[in-house]
């Protein structure tokens, strides 16, 4: 398929555009935005235009929203009011934080009033709550009702819904009883009362983090959760696809994260060198100035170096093994944490967990280090490095896995302390105790 | 809610099992699980245990499926039959491949004959495979009925259908035509023809790989996707829900082996210690062996160190910064492959987009320790360790992007050649950068 996608670009490349847009006909939505997505901004807005209306619209719809930015950066007003009108409520927010505070507010003021009110009512909530990803559009169904009198408003009132296959139960007060999902209404005889049909609702309050009520609804396997007030008045729908969006942005941000850089937020071949540049140095500058503290740390020890310089061969190798170790564990705890399967009140139960098995891990590698050390370079030498390797893999362990649990904590991104964090605190620490050992056993 | 759940496992710990079983009774299905996924393996038996036979079925069916196995361990035979039976044929199937294949074949007898043939279907294709995790239970619309004929056919055959709101469409020889939504059909005048409604499917063939169907299934946010035989039959379909769970294995596993272990498979705090060790001691074992390389570099180069021990200050600063950088780039790609951004026809795209990466920001960092090194220990070591990070991160950079493309062509897992891979190799070649550089400039 990319291969496919390729001989698109070179089209356009090649100057083209009539054999382009004949061709862009011929594939699928999803495919001309795979096709969009590998682009530049230039080619892009040039075969953005080239599309037939109808699946301009259902393309922008689907396009990352880095890249919708810059597509309305390219158009002309009147244009950019279509696109914009076609958006659901929740997705036209997201857009909207990221433009300038004008530009946002005149796109505001061109929207047909319906879609200005709900769009207002998402707006109200705060960046990063469940407010701001759900949809104001939803249809209720009052306990009393059965059946039949459920299709009916289904039929009638549905069009503009978010979704229609899972309903939230109201009472008259609107206050969340249930939800009944539309197989099992039209499973139903007509005259079933709703309450027979209704099951339990999980549900998430409005100020809920965003990420959380997204990992409930992908855990819980369910197609939409209702979103209600702190008086659990249904305010809102909140499903499925929304919540595979929230998990893939917090995912790719983890992922970066524990690779030690800032999420690109785009599709990586579309991204400028510059920018995945920035992403990434300044990361790389705090944990270079964090390393400095190993150069302070081999300077203290400058003696003890240089009588025994075949000390610092091994430099490499502990505090290698000890970064592994300790970015190990940190992957480990970040990735529960994400899941939900542990939770900063488990500090201690994964404290006590960890250091059991770095030390396991430890007399591992630390007998191996002990034979072939001592082998090569005797036995001193030997007890030397296997003591350090126990020592250097028990408290990465601990650091490790302590580490995403603290930041959790003080309300910072857990993946922020994994690896390269990790490394750098442990090869200082790990220095440290090396040459400590080195002294006592050696005698130095 | 983690605070209640352990109020609960207390209640276990001081023996009050009745107390606990009416407490049960009061939380939801998912708190449920979530309880049982919290605790060792002995007391989740006991809870299970506890639980009214309807809720055990819904909780049986949502557990991890490592934590499924170890209940029907320990449980009597007719009972097991019965959870089995519960299962959907996708889940019955990789429950199965976990067991040994004599237990499976019994559990199997056991089933009745319909179920047993499901199963079948999904047993007949390899693991891995979308065949394997698809449901062959669907219902299709053939393309010359209307509306209403294709409702009262959902309404009939629905019941025991995978989904019913996406449905596949299909002519005369159960060729694919394209699928139709239970919102269209609801949505539409009961004279409407099938073909009116029908919007072109996205579907995939039976033997694609599992976790690329589900990739596509959640970047075009489909419901549910069609799956089919390579002459377009429609043979199953595949829902969102199997797409999350297959997701969310391969980002555990992802980010597992970024970390340099091996996926648990399982909850974090029901997975013994031995168990996480064992995860763990292989990948550190090989990058531990890996690390000797830097043990070598180095005793080729001791003269070089005894004469200026300086060097040697430096060596985990220089190795730590190219790790760094290397993983970022191996992060970045591999995150992109993940998401389809990127190919592996791409290697030229990447590798030229890293090379300039690397380079800015070796100049970016370069600068800085050439003149703080330089400042402290003399402009001659200075311009070693500037022009020294400037090549280590080049060479990380691009050896990072590379590394998980050429994974991938081979058909291994990119992530593992992410962070400690990187590492360890750019340790190794990082040092004989550096020793070269500092025996050029330095004369030695």
């Amino acid at each position: 398929m990319t291969e496919q996608l390729d001989d698109l670009a070179a089209l356009l490349r090649d100057g083209e555009p009539q054999r382009l847009q004949q061709a862009l006909t011929e594939i699928s939505v999803g495919d001309t935005v795979d096709f969009l997505e590998r682009l530049g901004v230039r080619d892009r807005a040039v075969a953005f235009r080239l599309l037939p209306k109808g699946v301009a619209v259902e393309v922008f719809d689907m396009l990352d929203q880095s890249l919708q930015l810059e597509i309305i950066e390219g158009l002309k007003d009147a244009d950019v009011a279509h696109f914009f009108d076609s958006l659901d409520p929740d997705d036209r927010v997201r857009l909207m934080d990221e433009m300038p505070a004008s530009v946002a507010r005149q796109m505001l003021r061109h929207l047909d009033p319906r879609e200005r009110s709900l769009t207002g009512i998402v707006l109200g909530y705060s960046s990063g709550t469940i407010g701001r990803e759900m949809s104001p559009e939803f249809v209720a169904i009052p306990e009393q009702w059965n059946a039949q009198q459920a299709l009916d408003k289904i039929r009638r009132a549905g069009e503009n819904a978010e979704t229609i296959y899972t309903l939230p139960v109201v009472d008259r007060q609107r206050l969340l009883k249930g939800v009944v999902s539309l197989r099992g209404l039209l499973g139903a005889e007509d005259e079933t009362p709703i309450a027979d049909l209704m099951t339990e609702a999980d549900s998430v309050i409005v100020d809920h983090e965003a990420e959380d009520a997204a990992r409930l609804c992908a855990d819980r396997k369910h197609l939409a959760m209702p979103v209600t007030d702190k008086e659990h008045r249904v305010v809102g729908i909140f499903t499925v696809d929304d919540a595979l969006d929230i998990l893939e942005r917090a995912e790719s941000e983890d992922a970066a994260r524990q690779g030690g850089s800032e999420p690109l937020h785009r599709p990586y071949l579309s991204t400028p060198v510059l920018r995945i540049m920035r992403s990434r140095v300044v990361w790389l500058l705090v944990l270079a100035v964090g390393a400095t503290l190993t150069v302070q740390v081999l300077d203290v020890f400058e003696s003890t170096l240089e009588s025994l310089v075949v000390l610092s061969l091994f430099v490499p190798l502990l505090i290698g093994t000890g970064g592994n170790t300790g970015n190990q564990a940190a992957t480990t705890v970040t990735r529960a944490l994400a899941l939900g399967d542990v939770g900063p009140r488990d500090v201690m139960r994964v404290l006590w967990r960890e250091v059991r098995v770095g030390a396991t891990l430890g007399a591992t590698l630390g007998t191996g280090g002990f034979l072939v050390a001592g082998l090569v370079y005797g036995w001193d030498i030997g007890s030397v490095i296997g003591l350090t390797l126990l020592a250097i893999c028990t408290m990465a362990a601990s650091a490790g896995g302590l580490m995403p649990l603290l930041g959790k904590k003080l309300g910072a991104d857990p993946a922020v302390f994994a690896n390269p964090f990790i490394s750098t605190f442990v090869d200082a620490t790990g220095l440290i105790v090396y040459f400590l050992i080195a002294r006592a056993v050696l005698g130095l």
